[in-house]
């Protein structure tokens, strides 16, 4: 089944905003076993709505639009859609209700912005909407079936989810298996993985298929499986991902969709083990990374961001002989910087970081990218030196991926496959 | 001018990564002169390739490929469009050159997956990567001025200001002007927004269009003219935006692409202050934000995040009284928190945050969302209540803007006009 995203607004196109959406809905209608063949951003005028049902895949399905159902007067995809259609806007007095209900539950005034949502084109079947006040909408037209959804990213969530999702899967019958793993390493550059890989490449049937997927501090390596059903593709896809996770042991740090902070908070809550952070280049964004995982508080305790040269004597105890003859980016500055982390904060395991974020702040012997790492572990401290390439936001990024990792590793008791490029 | 960009390859349209790439290019080339009036994303097959040029509207004059130029063999780029356009790949050895001088700056040794990228199609342009080992290409074919670019978003954007823009400038001239001016506002929702501007919108003449563009937190407001050269558009928008920002005033915190981050930054340094930060619920996150900025040393000085319950008395002398009586989440321990910050941290400036992210952690006084900011001031302390909504990572985003907001406020002498959702 062939399936066409489009999202609608000036705001992708003039760059104001990214796309998440269509990633967000890529992912979900991929695991239904629906191939989204494009993805598409419009302007949303009639001539450019028009324009791009017109001109849909022979094939496609399903369209999902999303954006443009606003309250506010610039978003114009109800009317334009009404348009193609050939109807009028008819008022859905549910609709309303509904709206007044939600409005009541956050304490707050129904204006008439908000009931003019209960507008809807008189071809549409609503989508209620628990999130907010666009409902949803679908109509089925030439054997195509349309969603349309607000742009919001909670609320589309929300109706793709408890909506779109069970209508779909009552409408359709699907033919074609796709499987999809993904393996998860931090460190090392996408060319090297390649030439370690040419020969499981070289042996993969032609219905699996390999993608590498590189982000700052890691590469993404999916297998990917399409066949139609009875061809096994499900176990194929498996039998060639535990190959592949032989072949990269030493790198792989997990699987799937998981994030490294996800990793690292089960390894210490399975541990009943406990962790902080001292942090320097990184500026906070280890904390932050541990912190979006839900429930971190069974492990995190907190962390000490000692950006100023006299904090990191202050508060953690940093000998000032040693900052003026090492600099604050150097190994014993980050290995004493764990070890009083881990006593201040009262923790099992301290990580550390100092480094040369950048732009500016280099010097001849310490470039932008240097970053050093530290780790107090009960068994012991350690400190592992790095240089990174990228902007301010990528060098973060990597040095606190890397951080994480040395703890993962610390965790999992293999230290000594920690790379230091 | 009419122009499309089109992003290769199945880790978007699976939903593996968000399009960036396509965003950037959209505010690049507009501030150029330039209308996208599409962008999309595609298979790397030559049949969708072939799809997408066939597909083009009429008046398009500039497409930008971005993705699939890697090194490895999962990206079919280069060869697809080769068939597409007849010709074969050809051997270019000064781009063969141009590998290996990178690679001996980088200090690594070339590869045959390195060297393959030296192939292109007969007859492109290659434009030099200083960023990658991927070469950009130019084509020129039917009237159409068609580049392909990597997708690395550093090496695309390097390829596009360096190379890619040049060659646009000298080829093209532009007839239509088109003026962009957003103003930056936190904490008021989007439609109480859109009711206190409904006559602000009715004065509007129909070549100027104000779009809401709302994220966690905040919604910009954008004003958009677009007409022939000589209609004196960019003087009319400029009036338009001064009306605008006078009737906002109190809410407004920036304009254009300015973060709040950034202009926080901007008046501490303008004034000589220092900001130290407290965080328990925001988790490093305000901390993070802070230190984005290249060259916050200049005002940032540390941070303490007390995740835990016992370090915000340990580190923060919150009393133990206070914490069994009124909660972790309370106006005295926000103050606590800010006050005995700006001491250990020896800052002007403390924000603190205490709050419930959720999803777990509320109880039936105090649900998910909830929410307390202090601040220290040369001259007070002040602790304010909050009321979010949204899962954990908005209400981190949305309690870590505000307290921005709220030192921003401070910082220019408004703290009346905090308002408490």
């Amino acid at each position: 089944m062939q399936a066409e995203v489009i999202t609608i607004g000036d705001e992708i196109l003039i760059g104001q905003i990214v796309d998440t959406n269509s990633a967000w809905l890529g992912k979900l209608l991929n695991n239904e076993g629906i191939d989204i063949h494009q993805i598409r951003s419009i302007r949303d005028t009639s001539d450019d709505i028009g324009h791009a049902l017109k001109s849909l895949h022979p094939e496609t399905e399903l369209v999902v639009f999303t954006g443009g159902l606003g309250p506010t007067r610039d978003d114009k995809t109800k009317q334009t859609l009404a348009d193609y259609f050939g109807v009028s806007l008819t008022h859905h007095p549910e609709v309303e209700r509904h709206i007044e209900q939600l409005f009541s539950r956050f304490n707050r005034e129904v204006n008439k912005f908000n009931r003019s949502q209960a507008w809807l084109p008189a071809n549409c079947i609503p989508l209620f909407n628990e999130k907010g006040t666009a409902p949803g909408m679908m109509f089925r037209e030439n054997g195509l079936l349309i969603f349309s959804l607000p742009g919001v990213p909670y609320e589309m969530k929300h109706l793709m989810e408890d909506r779109v999702i069970p209508l779909i899967r009552e409408k359709m019958t699907i033919h074609q298996e796709m499987v999809h793993r993904t393996l998860l390493t931090q460190g090392v550059p996408e060319s090297i993985l390649a030439d370690k890989l040419q020969e499981f490449e070289d042996q993969l049937p032609p219905d699996i298929k390999l993608a590498y997927l590189p982000s700052p501090g890691r590469v993404r390596l999916r297998l990917s499986g399409k066949a139609p059903k009875g061809n096994e593709i499900k176990s194929r896809v498996e039998g060639q991902f535990a190959v592949l996770h032989r072949a990269l042991a030493e790198i792989v740090y997990g699987e799937g969709d998981e994030e490294m902070e996800e990793i690292v908070g089960s390894l210490l809550r399975e541990k009943g083990k406990t962790i902080g952070v001292a942090e320097s280049c990184t500026g906070g964004y280890i904390s932050h990374l541990i912190t979006r995982v839900p429930g971190c508080s069974d492990y995190f305790r907190g962390s000490l961001v000692t950006y100023a040269y006299d904090l990191k004597e202050n508060l953690l105890n940093v000998p000032n002989d040693i900052l003026l003859s090492e600099g604050a980016v150097s190994q014993p500055v980050v290995i004493q910087m764990a070890k009083r982390a881990a006593e201040v904060l009262n923790v099992d395991y301290a990580i550390s970081t100092s480094g040369i974020a950048g732009p500016g702040g280099a010097t001849d012997e310490k470039p932008v990218g240097l970053v050093w790492i530290g780790i107090r572990t009960p068994e012991s401290v350690k400190a592992y030196q790095f240089q990174f390439n990228g902007d301010r936001e990528r060098i973060i990024r990597k040095a606190s991926l890397m951080a994480l990792d040395i703890l993962r590793r610390a965790l999992v008791g293999k230290s000594e496959f920690v790379r230091t490029y």
